[in-house]
């Protein structure tokens, strides 16, 4: 392994139970990996940032709220959220990976 | 289909024959999806540029070249690029797909 890389489940940090995730970052860059476990009977809570941020859904499918939309999004699908715009997720199946990318950098995630 | 989601397949751009990519962006942030349709019989040449990158493997396996580093990377690996560090890819597998995130914009690529 070197500088560069996180490689498969290397550095993998449980959120909660069926919740896990990895991170790299740089600078003004960081992407999450995200894992959920379950479907979600509800969506967690809208919750908002200033740190813009672009989701790749990498496995899954999951219910994406943003502002008053709603989209059911699909392995291969991607979404953008703005800086601030309140927004959330239900995972539909037992199995979601997320690709997370921020700007700037998540502090709080470190 | 709304303001925030690019879906599966919309918005492809065909870059050359067997390499396509997808893009959506804000201020600070773009996040590429690039498929390729071919093992590549030897890496492409080395590039950089001033944005900082970091690179999820969402299929596939390639070849990632930075500075005097050579990885292996398979679905489910990330790398991160700093700033001007000199990198590239070749592909082991017929279909690959990468998940690239940058800071800034590329506007190279709007």
């Amino acid at each position: 392994m070197n500088n560069f890389v996180s490689a498969n489940n290397s550095q993998m940090e449980t959120l909660k139970p069926g919740v896990q995730r990895r991170i790299l970052w740089l600078e003004n860059l960081m992407t999450v990996v995200i894992d959920f476990e379950f479907p979600m009977k509800e969506p967690d809570p809208f919750h908002t940032h200033m740190h813009e941020q672009i989701t790749y859904v990498a496995e899954g499918e999951i219910w994406f709220f943003i502002e008053d939309e709603k989209s059911r999004l699909a392995k291969g699908d991607m979404i953008k959220i703005p800086a601030g715009a309140k927004h959330t997720i239900q995972t539909i199946t037992p199995h979601v990976r997320l690709i997370d990318s921020f700007s700037p950098v998540r502090e709080d995630f470190i």
